[in-house]
Parts: C-alpha cells; structure tokens; sequence
C-alpha cells in the first residue's frame, strides 16, 4: 500500500496545482477539497482527482485564474458568476458570501454559475457548519442516472449535502449522490478492478450490470425517490442559475478537455439560533448523536449518523496516511517529475 | 366504488372542521390540505385522516383556535410557534410568513414549533409555487423508519417536499417520505387489506414482512440515504426548533389523544428570479418539464417529473370524483349524523 501523510499530501497538491497556474485562492480551495476528501476516506472525490484537475487547467476547461463576480438582485439570495473557476474555488467562494449573508440576515443563499466539477460538496458546506452554521450545498452534473421508467440518463448524480455543527468538533454531514453510487466511485471500482454490487449500474443495453467497465449509467437511490431528488438538485443547479440542463451537461469524462463545462451549483448557510440560543442547539445536535450512536444495531453492526464513517476514518488515516492507489501513483509521479514537486511518500 | 365530487368534499369536510370547533383559518388549511391531497391521488394523506382529526381536535391533542406567534430573531429566519395547531394550519401560516419575508429579501426561511401532523407537505409548497416562488417544505414524524444497521426505529419518515413554478399551471412538485413508503400509506394498504411490496417494512423481529399489520417500522428508501436524509430532516425540525426528537416523539395512532404532539417543520421559500427574468426560469423549468417527458421509457412506461402522477389523477378526479373507501365511509356517516352535515356522494 502506497501512503501519503496528510500534511504532505497537502503540499504536493498546493505545489502542483500552482504550477499548473492556479491562483491562491483556487489552489487553496481545490487542495482543501481533494486532500480533505481523501483524509474522510470518500476517495472517489479525493487526490486521484489530481491528475484530471491538473489537465483541466492546462487544456482550459477551467480557469486558473478566475475573476468571481458576486452580484444580488436580492439582499437574501446572490448569484457568483464564478468565471469558468474550478468547482471547490466557486464553492468556497459561494460559501464565504452565503456566511455574510446568513451574520447579516439569519439565511443566506448564493447560486453559482460558470462552474465545474465541485469535488465532494462536504468541503464546501463543513466550512460553514466548523464556523457554527447550518449548511446545504448541492451541485448538478452530466446525465449518468436512469430515469425512473426510462431508457437512458436525463439528470446527473446530482448530489444533496447538509452540513450542521455541534459541541463535538466535527460537524454532522450528510453528503451523497442521489444515485445508488457516484460516477467517480464507480470509477474506483474501475481502477481496483473489482465488480460492483448487484443494483448499482446499467449497460448499454439498460441490462444490470456488475462490471464498471459495461455500466453506462447509474441506478437512483431509493428508485424514484433519488430520481426525484436529483430533478429538485437540478432546479436548482440548472434551471435556475441559468447553466446547462440535462442532457445537454458536457460530461466530466467525455466532453473535449477544452470545453468548459458552465455547472451550477446551489448553497443555503443559515444561523444555528434562530430559535434557541447557538449553545443549546449544539447540545441539543450533541444529545441526538450521543443518542443515535448508542442505538441497539444488528450483529457486528453500528448504528451511525452520516458523516460518522468519515470522522472514523480521518483519524485513521491522519496517523497511519492516506492510501494512494497505483494508477494514480503513476500519475503522481509523473506530476512530480514534470513540475519538479518532489513526492513524499511514507516509507513502507 | 364510492365516490365525491371535490367540491362537495370541500364543503363536506370544511363543515365538519368548523362543527368541531377549528376557526376558519385552521378549518380552510386543513380542508384544502385534505382535499387536495385526496384530489391529487395521495390517499395516503387525504380524507381518510378527517376523522382522526376531528377526535384530535375534540379530544385536546389539537388546538382548533391557536393563537400563531411569531417572532425573529433575523430578517431571513422566523419562527413561528403555532400554539399546537393542527399542522396544516401552521404550514400554511408559516408559508406566508416565507412568501412575505422573500418578496423583500428574496428568501425566507420559518421554523415552525408546536404543531402537529401536518398532512402532504404539498400543500404548503404548492401554495408558494403556485404564486411564483419556489419553495422546500419539511416536517418530522415519530419514529418508524429503521434506523440503518439498527435493529429499531430513531427518526421518523420525515419527508422532503420541493415546489416550483412553470409555465403551465401545476408547479413541478416533489414531495416524498424518505422511508420506503410513508406509515399512511401503509395504514391505506392494511385498510384495504392488501400485501406490501417486498422491502418495504420489517416486523416487531426486525424481519422484513409483507403484512401490514405485522408491520412496526419501515426500511429507508435507498438504504443509509434515506436514513441519512431523514437525519437532515429531523435536524431542521426537532432539533433547530426546540420540540422533542427522536424516539421521544409521542406516535401519531399510539400516544394519548389529548396529548399534543409538539411537532416541527421547516420552510424555505424563494424567489424564482434571482439569477435570472421569472419568465426565463418559468421557460427554462417547462423545457425542462417538456424534454423529461419526451424521454424514451421502458414498454408500456412514461417517463415523467415528480408530481406528474398526481397531476393525471388529479384531472380524472375532478371528473369522475374522489373515492372513498368503506372505512372512510362509515367514519364519514358517523361524522355527518354526529354534526348534521350532509354527506352527498355521487349516485352510483
């Protein structure tokens, strides 16, 4: 197993992703993203992003050096033109005016337009909850989910986030795709080689499939339900922010690396103390999670809230490294070596 | 098949509401809740509850003429402690409040304490977006879904309901349990004396069961997601707002009738143009709406959009009448007799 410590993993990141001509702000904000999702364990949207960021950049997808324009038609509702940035530097910067916004008038909600590919939305919206806030973050993406009835894909994995503060450190966080499993998950079953759970994906043909390199799109979670909830995300992402929809989103893999990909994406931050006093409703966040984690659970099983498999994970591999696959070694190595950013592996 | 006419249905239960001491605020929003619900094809959460409420009125769970206070503590972010109401009334209450606080800010958010069972969430956020705004409606329900990995419920079924406008009359509009399916809907398939789908509920063993009545909890939709989900609900409505979660809601069929439930419920409601002109979103939502619906389906299948279903029915209904099932009926007569109000179905 190939490890990383964490601090070292954000350098590298930062170092590379400034050579590849990122500003401060966007080389900050993706390192955060990437690295923080690999040290919660949700590797899908991790530092194997890396690689595909970096050429993104180069090839101009995206825009290194992004000038964000924040306008309001409405004291309570913004709007970022976030000039084709990268996803995590939008969010980060949506997210900075939606906290204004919430210190100002309670709530606050910024949609982004001219965007890409935001990484785990948990990065954006944990930012808000660590500062005492409550969050929800979604973003839309290219059409990888069956339609409920349907033959093909009409909306993406369209993700649904919630983050929320309480006395302990680490904030409660949902964040999940309303597919059964993400597109880049999917694609980490690819890199390890190993089949998918039944359920999960279609084929070409709309037949179940077990094997990620046959799957062409994604199964909703909850069947109509996760379809649903990514037609809502969309709203959101799509619709309203006035971006691409449907199948007409370039897709993260598929379109020219030269296109950009004008996502959306959506951000509400409101005060935790609108009803209670900020201090009771972290005790009261606190007393629920104490709760739920001393619920009676199955054989072998515990009971958790979303967000604690994370937390678990973190200190894990905060002491022992983050674990980075071989392909994207490869990959690594050939970052290091073209950018001159050494790579520091821990010794195995 | 017994049938009404929704407009006698309207009069019907609008004067049993008001023979049983709801003032005319709670009696309307109570009515169109019901009404429309039934209308719409959601039984579930339809005219089969008037009974049940109008005992709970009676019997001193419900307050029938609450005296609403609200107050803020922010611009953005109310509260709204609706005095033990009937839920519909809060919601409706609580949505207006939502709708003026958007007109100036562009967005509003009410937490709504002390209320009870609030019916469909569709009600409410329909009423927004059938004014033009879109809006995001969520309640929490005593506790019987599975928790995941659990052998026994904590959150409840606590649904997720979106509302938003288009061009043509009927709002796009999801409103779904995050449970499987909801406990009313599983009350309407145990009146009706019919099986469960497979992987719906689990018995007092924490076995999976196809009877109803062996039914004490329901499996999320979509496994840990909808769990996961159900937890954000529970967040925004138990714990924000100061009620009881948890295992310490008081059951909607299994607490004292003279006991108030003190249930939460969350609002958000926003203006639809904040990026762009109300008639290029209107546009873009139909496109949306228009492409979805031309989507290639399986044989026999329609693809369609979260409320499609309940808009087909909802247009045979009004023409054919609402059915009432033999249960319903009889608790239907008993009220007509017991308040002298006429009972007019269609003739058969």
């Amino acid at each position: 197993m190939n490890l990383i410590a964490h601090n070292k993993l954000i350098t590298f990141n930062q170092k590379i992703l400034i050579s590849a001509g990122l500003d401060d702000f966007s080389s900050n904000s993706v390192t955060l993203g990437l690295c923080e999702a690999s040290l919660r364990g949700v590797d899908s949207h991790g530092i194997r992003l890396l690689p595909h960021y970096v050429e993104s950049a180069i090839s101009g997808r995206k825009n290194p050096k992004p000038f964000f324009q924040f306008t309001k038609k409405f004291p309570a509702l913004g709007a970022l033109d976030a000039d084709n940035a990268f996803g995590h530097a939008a969010g980060m910067k949506a997210i900075e005016h939606c906290i204004e916004m919430a210190d100002e008038l309670g709530m606050g909600a910024v949609a982004v337009s001219n965007s890409s590919h935001a990484g785990s939305m948990a990065s954006m919206a944990l930012k808000a909850a660590r500062e005492g806030y409550i969050a929800l973050a979604f973003t839309h993406a290219d059409s990888l989910l069956l339609s409920h009835n349907g033959k093909r894909p009409y909306f993406g994995t369209n993700p649904v986030c919630a983050a929320v503060p309480r006395k302990e450190q680490e904030p409660f966080c949902l964040d999940m795709a309303t597919s059964m499993i993400s597109w880049n998950k999917l694609m980490v079953y690819k890199s390890k080689g190993v089949e998918l759970p039944e359920n999960i994906a279609v084929d070409s043909n709309g037949y179940p499939t077990c094997y990620p390199e046959e799957a062409t799109c994604l199964l909703p979670a909850g069947s109509y339900k996760g379809y649903g909830l990514a037609s809502m995300v969309e709203v959101l992402c799509g619709i309203f922010t006035g971006m691409n929809f449907g199948r007409n989103i370039p897709g993260m893999y598929t379109a020219p690396m030269n296109r950009p990909r004008c996502l959306g994406q959506f951000y509400m931050v409101m005060k935790a103390d609108g009803c209670l006093e900020q201090k009771q409703f972290l005790e009261r966040m606190q007393e629920m999670t104490d709760q739920v984690r001393r619920e009676p659970a199955q054989d072998g099983e515990k009971v958790m809230l979303p967000g604690d498999p994370e937390i678990e994970e973190s200190k894990k591999r905060l002491k022992k490294g983050i674990p980075i696959d071989d392909d994207t070694l490869l990959e690594f190595e050939s970052l290091s070596e073209k950018f001159n950013v050494p790579l520091l592996l821990i010794d195995s």
